[in-house]
């Protein structure tokens, strides 16, 4: 399985590295080491042993030590890695106390040091993608400002439709970042929960203590409490993945409005270049080129995003107390959802963040339908005469005949007798002018932004 | 496309109507009505011709005369069936005032019809889930406290791990639709949201006027005013599918353990049969199968429903001001993964509520297993004396002892010259008696028990 | 769940019948009749008997008069329509004769009717969607022969990138076009199978006969036969799925590059506008809009079909020998996907049977770059005196001045010292002519042409 | 991104190798070596230097050398580890030889390389895939041939329903594993081709020789000469993907009924336990478990390739000439499905290699339902004197009153008045022998394995 030649392509370091066998590893022990604390606070361990668990537990002190390949290749017997590493614990400590070794793991089952990893992985994950989420926030919240007035084509199905501001647009992008953001944050806030049951979820093995243990254990790791174990109750990684997709499925929308607004044939903005350091969206074959590669790779992890949460909601019919395969194909799906995910966040920031933006384009590329974008406008102006059904007939023939001669629809409305009776020359004048005719997009923008000043800035 | 043979199958006649051709085409009218309301109290109208055009939109004046498959096939020239609907409405119109039919439709774009269509029907069918969803809650919480004591096998991958209560298993199950009734109550209470935005989302055709109509034509809706038209930033819609795939997948689970729970060879829980009237689970060439037929159902609708909301997360990446195909792909997916939640829903709800159980069962195939479930529980009595690792190793080969000699545990432990030593026979008959190792089980269905009470009941 | 009013946006009116209840009625009866008739040939019903069966079967007799509803509420109990189907049959028959009414059924289970069908069901609508295969091949064959020398920008990431002809990327179309019709005839030839095995896949109920009967069955239906009943091994039917994605997958790709071609600044082709008699691509609102109606349909359907041939997919995972669940989500799934890829063919034909194609429009893009599209060219050029590495690095800084500048490449490359020095100005002007280097475009598309003759014409 | 943590517990060594950094490096390389050879062929370069390039190529000399990682990173500008690869390579050549080094990647556009080295990652991989299919195949047929007439419970929607036999039950599993064995070679023999189209897909960079350079090349591959260049027309990805899920779905329902078989209370089969050395499918805390570990992980990859799959037909969708993100998607979902099904045909053949049978306990659970599973035997008997609707009626009585007394079948029957007037004791008795009730499955076994013989063996 290719990864090191690929992956930072998609993701930058520090995702991979909050993703990467290491974290993973770190989160594992730090579970371990919670519980310990946990149990001691509960009166079942003395807390000296208890202690030196959580010590070697440290990644300083121990989890450097470990090979994860090695783990995971005797983890294949068990179907999981957390039997050797258990193993290896123990061993651990006991060269430290024979005692304290005794009461590694105690009362906990495999799931519940992964799952309970897999939400400090995805704390860790989650920080990284909110960050650069607040700059992507920024940029947009900074472009919607900036071009609040600048005028350019609105596209419906991909054809011109009506004039909008590319404020608009940036405010467009902007709402729905927000929305994403606020949905992880909440999902870090109170989403991600301890996880420990015991081999059937009963905490059996903890006689009267089970309930005690896990609220020092979920305290302990700043992780909710859950209300009861939920080895087999998904909902939790599922709607991290559900959300995930949302974020990145956001992203993916802008991306796509980038890679089309940076067309050749349309070029109203750019990416960045990314200067003479280090150019970007070169070509092998094509010296000219200048690709829109943060959006290609945006584009190209929220594809994968989406069919990663598909395959977490597929986890969720889970049976009985241990789903026997829809657990184990978590952990990697996550692992790799979260990074993708972070991986467009930080693509889309540095491409937002350094957006050049073609507004004379916009404007060129408004100008060279000869007005046909404004017969909206003109449709309403003769509608208050004729009615809506008569008015759009009318306009709309005068349209086609603008289209079919190469002339400007000023002058076919204008010689069209009915419209001519009704409309004066001023009047179709100031109809065709596009700034005239932008409806509320300035008091979009403001909303939008007011929603940003209100969510993020304060 | 085959659809009254199989529906009713799979989907209560209720919500095969809430998600139906009159539903839609009644609410995209609800939309154009509250749009004339909306822009008479704007200013933009006068009063008595929006009283008109609503008036005229109400479904037992003008929809049920509408057939929904000639709008259709007309409506296949402009890719949906609001331009024939709007134009039928304006005739309509027109016959009570020709005033009031030129403003019909009025700052509208088809969007803003379908959109709020879709959040109209949304709602609708939410209502229906949730009904079904708190009348299953309250099967479970019925099931939780009534068999809170009720020991039987947890099981993990499929084979006996330790004992458990089947109210844990009952609570296990609802939780998690506790969860999911919380995240369709949150998004059917802030999650619906009118959409008007006009051909480019700027409100254009209003001229000043766009954002008082948007307030009222929200309110007159009761749908929630967005910060700016959401035509392509789809998360509402997205979210909206993943919510439902969650609801059903949490009612997948429930399913697959009820049909485990049900084998011939398992037989601690069966169905309600459906009584002399409408006996249920039948076959058509075997006269004593009693199937699950209610769980079959649940089960291949959530199966459905990922799919469907798989392909909703996949109309997020939109392009400009209206996406060519991606919009286009949401109205029919939408309205069955509605109606196929609220199927799983409602075949969940009646299994629950007659679930028969059979403790006796229960018991006897944790008993059928010669103590060795309890196999733990030993362990960790042994590990007292001897650390875990020693006291695993040990144990572990009594149990393939008693595996393999067809003994009970006991006799194998109480032989093991180590454990004799350090266990005696009181101890380790005490150890396998599935009643003491329920660890906190009882403490946990009250937990969930509280969490019901808390959201339910008050 | 809505149906008549969005269905015929997207599916014409012969395959909604071929997938419709008529449909399935029709063909379920047909496998009932035809196990009549294999009985008699196996000499374990009376020939009259069986003829009393197999006409009562006949649509126009029996089928025609029942409601599909009522079935379908009836089969919720059993958990699908076959029960009350062959009750319905039984009493038919019965009315003819008590003797022949006995035999009803015989052998069979109901998915053994229901799979059967779906086979019936699928191939007449393949046979649909082949007969538009080959009108769109046709229409493609024809745009890649005439505009075999119609030169175009080709485009990479959506930059032009280097110059390639209208004819290749019809080519390109075609090649895919044919490949998904051969897997759909190979699949209507030998992929669709008869499934008899009774209730438990051994056809215990016809005692020694079972061989007999199975092929005859299959026999008299024209359907493989299979070397064991198939209940649970579904690949028949997740393949099936698999190929119509293939199939919508291939026609979206087409779907996109017409939009994209067809955007008001690319304008190098239109869709068929269709007649003043039915206009289409209209909008509700914007008069002069002329959408890309037919791929916007097209790219609506796939991404449709890609949902439902993963749900078919995850039937694959069936438990012993009748799935709970799993088989039940097939039957409307496989309609849908049936259906939808049946619609995007249609579009798609219908699309590039009118497809309006503007040479001119084509050439003044490209001409529109300053021969930046052929820096490749000079690249190569230059590379025979320089090596690779250098003439790129010296090129692409030429490009970056001539976009910078705005001048024309032909200017940048004479003026850089050391491409002067080899290159000379009519060497330049002839890198520079986009009809100078097409490669082998014209080449592979008499390779694709080849392939369309030998594939279809013959 | 987690790795080498998670994956050798789902993916045997061979195939993470073959499917690893390395592995794509190496083929990469191949591509490039290959490339020059056909360059040389073709006439358009010196042989010396083509073979100065191809050896500089060759893995031992060069790949192994090169950091996949800082490729990786470096490979983020430009979109793809192409681009850094070939500056390398060109370097390494020109320290050989500058003519050389002039020709290294001439007429390749980056995805040329990377398409091609996929095919020859996936042939790799798909030959150890499918010599662990003939591994599982022989095992199955084993099976088959030696539990021919082992009897044993059918089950449908998971209850009892008729007897069939073991033999059957893993004809039911060859089948299908042959179909996906024929698919996967049909696939590898003519379903992996070269790419080779330069930056557009012209060839334009190689002149006149584009066809002949392309020919070599494909050869010097020993991989298909595709008609045309397929830089966007991914149907060979899409069905590689397609045809990997079907294969794992495959062995999903192998697995799911290994798992359901291994069950505590059915204990029919179980995995092999891995012997002294390499005890399998233990537990950290549950020392009697024995997980059906293998078919455990079989089902987690296999639910990750469908969604992986799922993720490849959405690159189907390909923009113009290169896809903006549609094809970057790609690489790391190819290689993880080629990995994660051969994690699960190795682990597959492994559990049904060493497969334990429990004939005597198949028996035992068969006789535990008091002869109603034969019931359909019973219902045929009496049919032949009643008519189906009346014997069905009757004897669905008796059994639900046999089953709520805890009654045998027999008595029952025989106390019936109208049965017991129409059948005799004797008829009755061998009416409820299952061994009497096998129908065809004998038979059907042998058409397994003559299929086997003819398709494998031969």
């Amino acid at each position: 399985m290719s990864r090191a030649l690929f992956e930072p392509v998609f993701v930058p370091d520090a995702l991979r590295e909050a993703t990467g066998d290491t974290a993973w590893l770190g989160a594992m022990l730090e579970a371990e080491g919670a519980l310990a604390v946990a149990l001691a606070r509960a009166g079942l361990v003395p807390e000296a042993e208890a202690e030196e668990i959580r010590r070697c537990c440290e990644a300083d002190r121990f989890a450097d030590r470990l090979d994860p390949e090695e783990l995971g290749r005797e983890g294949r017997a068990a179907g999981n890695p957390v039997v050797p590493l258990v193993q290896a614990l123990t061993e651990a400590v006991s060269g430290v106390s024979e005692e304290a070794a005794r009461h590694v793991h105690w009362g906990a089952t495999s799931q519940d040091i992964l799952d309970t990893a897999a939400m400090l992985v995805a704390r860790r994950s989650l920080d990284l993608v909110l960050a650069d989420l607040d700059g992507l926030a920024a940029a947009l919240a900074w472009l919607a400002r900036e071009h609040r007035g600048t005028v350019m084509a609105g596209r419906t199905l991909m054809q011109q439709a009506l004039p909008t501001t590319f404020g608009l647009k940036a405010a467009g992008w902007l709402v729905p970042v927000l929305e994403a953001r606020r949905s992880l944050l909440d999902l870090r806030r109170s989403g991600l929960a301890a996880q420990l049951g015991g081999a059937a979820g009963t905490l059996a093995s903890l006689g009267n203590s089970g309930l005690p243990v896990l609220r020092e254990f979920a305290q302990e790791l700043d992780l909710a409490e859950p209300p009861i174990p939920w080895h087999t109750a998904r909902w939790r990684v599922a709607e991290l993945g559900n959300t995930l997709a949302l974020c990145s499925g956001t992203l993916h929308k802008l991306a796509v409005d980038v890679i089309l607004l940076s067309q050749t044939e349309v070029g109203e903005v750019a990416e960045p270049s990314g200067g003479a350091g280090s150019p970007r969206g070169g070509s092998s074959t094509l010296p000219h080129k200048r690709n829109p590669i943060l959006s290609t790779t945006t584009a190209a992890n929220a594809q994968r995003v989406a069919g990663l949460a598909a395959t977490l909601q597929g986890s969720m019919a889970a049976e009985h107390e241990r789903a026997a395969g829809r657990w184990h194909a978590e952990w990697e799906v996550l692992s790799d959802a979260l990074a993708l995910t972070g991986g467009a966040t930080a693509a889309m920031r540095e491409a937002m963040e350094g957006l050049e933006v073609h507004p004379e384009k916009m404007r060129a590329n408004l100008d060279a339908t000869g007005g046909i974008v404004l017969a909206e406008n003109v449709t309403t102006l003769a509608a208050g005469h004729l009615g809506r059904a008569e008015a759009h007939e009318l306009v709309e023939a005068a349209c086609r005949r603008a289209l079919e001669r190469g002339t400007h629809l000023r002058e076919e409305v204008l010689a069209e007798p009915v419209l001519q009776r009704i409309l004066s020359p001023e009047e179709v004048e100031a109809a065709l002018d596009p700034e005239g005719y932008l409806g509320s997009a300035a008091g979009l923008v403001d909303r939008a932004l007011e929603l940003y000043d209100t969510e993020v800035s304060s």
